[in-house]
């Protein structure tokens, strides 16, 4: 069952870092994408201002990391228990 | 720039096919995803259901696929320019 996310993305926004009910850090930022992708047979402009989260490790060097910076991620879609819209969860990152 | 989405999902909703402006067939789509992801090095249940788009041929066929079929798409993540929440754009999907 795929559920794979590949995203370039600028940090415009990060909240402070967390930690779940069992001890886990988390992370909650948001990402600003913009891109050429192919549709429909045509070349157009996008743009995607996407919610993510990061948990663990991921989450503690995310949280290093200063708003304006562009990542790739790696990571998957979820839809929180008490939400309507998926956020992408990020398994890891490079900085570049 | 990566902006690359790949979705195993269930289709569990579908509006009626339209026309953009420009006269390309459009459908829009919900769908609902479940699996078992890695994440802060544990495995976990996930959940997505996701808003997703499909235009011109891909839209033409997925409007003829039943509601209750599992697809596998790849496409890219998108605002609205009118709306607040990232959409899938499906470039393509293959039907299991």
């Amino acid at each position: 069952m795929d559920n794979r996310v590949a995203l370039t993305a600028c940090l415009i926004e990060a909240q402070a870092l967390r930690f779940t009910p069992g001890g886990v850090s988390a992370l909650s930022v948001l990402l600003e994408h913009e891109s050429r992708q192919q549709e429909a047979g045509q070349e157009r402009q996008v743009r995607a201002v996407v919610k993510a989260v990061a948990f663990g490790e991921v989450a503690e060097r995310l949280a290093r990391l200063p708003v304006g910076s562009v990542l790739t991620l790696q990571g998957f879609l979820a839809t929180p228990r008490n939400g309507k819209h998926p956020v992408v969860h990020i398994q890891e990152y490079q900085h570049d």
